[in-house]
């Protein structure tokens, strides 16, 4: 399965200012990133990082500053380029496209490869993995009539889009598909259920899961 | 599979309390503890009430005023009252009990047949659904020796608690699970994902999801 992880590296996590400065908030990205990447491979996926500025990662990285959604629909409608060389046309139709393909966000740091071959597998002309708050953070696209939009409550829309095109919608209940890690919360369930290089990242900068009033928090402790 | 649903009327939602009177707070939890009770049916479990104060709900009722993990570890070692029909011993020992069993939290709005299958399905002596935040949102119980404990990190904490009495440990991925209503961030899940009696009450009173920011959100409108 062609894998498709839209990255922002710009100006990442920023609801994490209030515990991360930017430059940790960049470090912490790429390591979600690289545990996304990890994932994805062992589920027998090929990523390819789709990039809102340039960046360094361990996948092929394709550049494109437009917002979201418009990016990622490009994306889906292009042929790989690691395909070309497979005889596809020049001239080939929309709907060749580069499908089947997922696309599964950067940072969801509790991906393991048993939810993205879930994912990969579930039936359907478009299966969703539905986030936290009404969110999509990962998708399979089988139909090329099939348009990505990101905004609002792109779970419903999602759902919506592909109806209208008379395409068939499955969804794969996952937790750790649905937290992507954006907020302070997230950090214990990072700690808690992370075993990769984000939770080695949160760990290293002093991080560590503290019980106040009868429920876990994230809390930062000076390193040595 | 028998199947502990743990419930306190006193009091809940208590953080729903910026959007919902104390009586709507009740009506609300009402309509979630249905929801859980109709979907544990449907996956085939035999729900018990376990509530904090005495209740009326569609299934048989205990009522334990003590905290929730003594509470619970007591339900658990009891043979259920439709069960002492069937030549059980007055003395018969702690390793009897009424296992295997399943502990359900009552606020999981969004739990499904499909899911809770999953759950009871799942191998394990014990089998923990995680919940957002390093809590566990439900539990099967195959090992008489094994003690639940809800305080704190009570996901890493049943782990290691099945761990120490050598109990083989089971985990179910699903969003549907670790999704309990406790904030007003989860109504908006409630509303995308729910199909029940919670979701059917959430929109009666005139709440909807609307976008602000880009983000979904959950408001409330005056109904007439």
């Amino acid at each position: 399965m062609r894998v498709v992880v839209p990255f922002d590296p710009t100006e990442p996590n920023t609801r994490l200012s209030s515990v991360l400065s930017p430059d940790e908030r960049r470090e912490f990205a790429d390591a979600m990133l690289d545990d996304v990447l990890d994932a994805v491979r062992a589920a027998g996926g090929s990523p390819e990082v789709l990039a809102s500025a340039p960046v360094d990662a361990d996948a092929p990285v394709t550049v494109d500053a437009r917002p979201l959604s418009a990016a990622v629909n490009d994306a889906l409608a292009e042929v790989p380029v690691s395909d070309t060389s497979k005889g596809s046309s020049d001239e080939r139709s929309e709907s060749d496209g580069g499908l089947p393909a997922a696309v599964v966000m950067a940072d969801l740091a509790l991906a393991t490869p048993d939810a993205l071959t879930r994912l990969f597998d579930a039936a359907g002309d478009v299966v969703v993995a539905p986030g936290r708050g009404g969110g999509t953070n990962a998708l399979v696209v089988r139909d090329p009539a099939f348009r990505v939009d990101y905004h609002g409550v792109s779970y419903r829309d999602h759902v919506a889009a592909a109806e209208a095109v008379e395409a068939s919608v499955g969804t794969v209940d996952s937790f750790r598909l649905a937290v992507d890690v954006d907020e302070r919360a997230d950090l214990v369930d990072v700690l808690v259920h992370g075993d990769g290089a984000a939770a080695a990242w949160l760990r290293d900068a002093g991080f560590r899961v503290a019980v106040q009033g009868g429920r876990p928090v994230a809390v930062r402790e000076p390193n040595d």
